[in-house]
């Protein structure tokens, strides 16, 4: 990489992180990073002041909204949220009409999340002005939470270059896993899946990417390991063990942990199923860096809110 | 007319526009422009700092709740969003108790939806301090709906005086109909209404209208055409006709616009039931207004919201 | 009491009033006219600036919600609701980690209402840094309620001290009783409790509280009237009269306050069921504190949240 600066953000939309360059990613984290002292120093400057910024939750959440929502507050934008009862949203006007007309309001930024994978895209196109940052669509991207994972590994290895990652569970469906390898993969880790073979397999000839079924062999050499969230409903069938024998080859515990590196670091998106990805113990043991991640979430979503704006100040 | 200024705005309340003289009515309008470029100039200022605003949607709504919120927000009032799930709106409190009780914490306006025709001016004889501001009332009245169609209209003609507007539909029903016929009438306008027998022929002693069932004959030099929506559960039954019949009789077609003048406009209050009061086609043509009628609710409902906050002020 | 000046706050949290002292209890609403004063001329600073809220309602609430959030926007706060359809709340996830997650976002005070009694105690214990004020849990306590209570009851009787106050109906089922019984005792009122003997027996043994199931009697020499509301799905059953033996025995009516000393005042939480605790004519009689106690609702929640933040920066 011959960059020596940080480059200019130049897009509208954050709809994956896979059209983001190494640069890119590190400008958002050294942004991420400068904004969390800043609001800890009770320093923040009013950077969205003037700024509608608009939250369409067509599936539940509670991290995700909470924290754009802060996010965007704290930095002075005035924030409307859709995701009320009372909305039309509940009546079935159609997604597209609905981010018009909120873009018709003065709304500039629209913070989607959309059960169809895909959404964002075809909102992306819709829209003349106003920007779509994707929150999580299907199974298809989350890349806010793609970027917060990566500053949370970053600080914890100091660096992701050549840090060997095991991802491990249901990647197939798993909107995080699939922009967490993008933003990983490009930020120089090279990553370990494990999972049941139905699960990861598809994964196979990614670039950067090795598949190992056997999560025991998988984890020799690994700085860090992040779980995947296990939906109860897609175990069992299609190839895939019964939750029973997910949990026996496939559960993090502490002595499995130990497997890894020494001092090798957890992670999970969040929210965990205690029993089932890892144990009710690891969330608590002082290798988790589950916490980090939620705390890592207001300052990346206000580093994207901020860089997205000024690219749009900029036409 | 002969007034030579602005009049004082004289309510607390905004019922409906059918107690607004003409001078009142171009005096919103007239600040609705304002504040438009004010807003996109980035220089409103901070009207109703200190102002608190209840949002009590009792209907699901998108347009109008946002529009009302950014409008309040942008203004610097505090808004408290009633329409939420956990309010005990869903439990079944009085509505008159459940304004009174926003009354009594501070709240100084009140923008209220109701299924009830009527619920605004029970709303409004039970407070004491409280604004009432009507966001719809059953098949009643929708004043700022009104107000933004007229700014709409007023904008794209120069003038409503003379003008010859059609509107096609369910007059009987649309409570923004009603508002839109007593705003356009006092404007100037000559207001055309066209639709089945049973949807239109109630209106046929309103002065200063004319109902025509034919409307390829009403559309005869026209300069503005706007479809009302249509509720699918009222077509059918009552005399009133299949929508099989409806679209071929009243739909607006790219073709059955250009019976009106050259450059008619066309309006829809939204969301539009595309292939049925218009064709998809139509919503894009140049003709079209649908989206400035969208983009001029945030500045109208700035214009009442300040006009009424000045008014009590004055008190 | 010795106290000379307004003693130092040292707590994070408010679960109830039953751990403040007197002279802390005299400090809130102290601070509440206060604020109070400076909120009717438009003098609130940003005390809370800076600082973001989390209003976490798993029961429906209008008044409990909306006087947290305005006192909580007005004194500059950043205010996220997770009351709110498209909650994680909905669907499931537990109450700590639900909490956690919000603070670790960087949620520093979280407003609780839960159905299970002592959720509020649960969740200051699992939480590290941020605040929990609970706005009601379960049969148990409703501090802030019986603050605004004990507030207005001071400012129409001058004090408290040796004061009679009869509180009437189902005490045992709430939570209301609960904390208005411990804060008006501790301020030196002498409380009479009254109701079907089921309802009240219980508290039999309650320092400074007397028991007495006829109201009639009981009513004599009382300087203010407090009735609770009744739930009718508790009336009848378990040793509780119908509702219509309730009216006749316990029912407030202006001939059954007549008993009272002349000018005694009536007090209710709300939203009262007329016909039932009190009758229709009785809400609107020159007795009723109703409105001022809801007036007073806004001021008290704002003179907790300064205090709690205010002992939180000190750490």
């Amino acid at each position: 990489m011959t960059a020596t600066r940080i480059p200019t953000w130049t897009r509208r939309h954050l709809l994956d992180v896979d059209d983001l360059s190494r640069a890119e990613l590190e400008a958002v984290l050294d942004l991420g990073v400068e904004l969390r002292a800043r609001r800890a120093a009770g320093e923040l400057s009013d950077t969205l002041r003037g700024t509608a910024v608009g939250l369409a939750f067509y599936e539940p959440s509670t991290r995700t909204r909470v924290s754009f929502e802060l996010a965007a507050r704290e930095l002075g934008a005035t924030v409307t949220d859709l995701s009320v009862a009372g909305s039309s949203v509940a009546k079935g006007e159609s997604l597209v009409d609905t981010l018009r007309t909120l873009e018709r309001t003065g709304v500039r930024m629209i913070v989607l999340r959309h059960a169809a994978s895909g959404a964002p895209y075809l909102a992306a196109r819709s829209l003349e002005r106003a920007a779509i940052l994707n929150a999580g669509d299907g199974t298809h991207a989350h890349p806010t939470q793609a970027l917060l994972d990566a500053l949370t590994l970053r600080e914890a290895l100091g660096s992701l270059e050549g840090a060997r990652i095991v991802v491990v569970g249901d990647a197939v469906h798993s909107r995080v896993a699939r922009s967490d390898l993008h933003a990983l993969v490009r930020l120089g880790a090279s990553v370990v899946l494990s999972g049941p073979p139905a699960w990861v397999n598809p994964f196979a000839e990614w670039p950067g990417l090795s598949v190992v079924t056997d999560l025991d062999a998988g984890l020799a050499g690994a700085d860090a390991v992040m779980a995947l969230r296990v939906q109860r409903e897609r175990a069992a069938g299609g190839g895939v063990p019964s939750i029973t024998e997910y949990v026996a080859r496939w559960g993090l515990t502490a002595e499995r942990l130990d497997r890894a590196c020494p001092g090798a670091w957890l992670m999970h998106p969040g929210p965990a199923n205690e029993g089932v990805e890892i144990t009710a113990e690891l969330s608590g043991d002082p290798r988790s860096l589950i916490g980090r991640q939620v705390e890592n979430g207001v300052p990346i979503r206000m580093a994207v809110l901020s860089l997205l704006t000024e690219e749009m100040d900029r036409w």
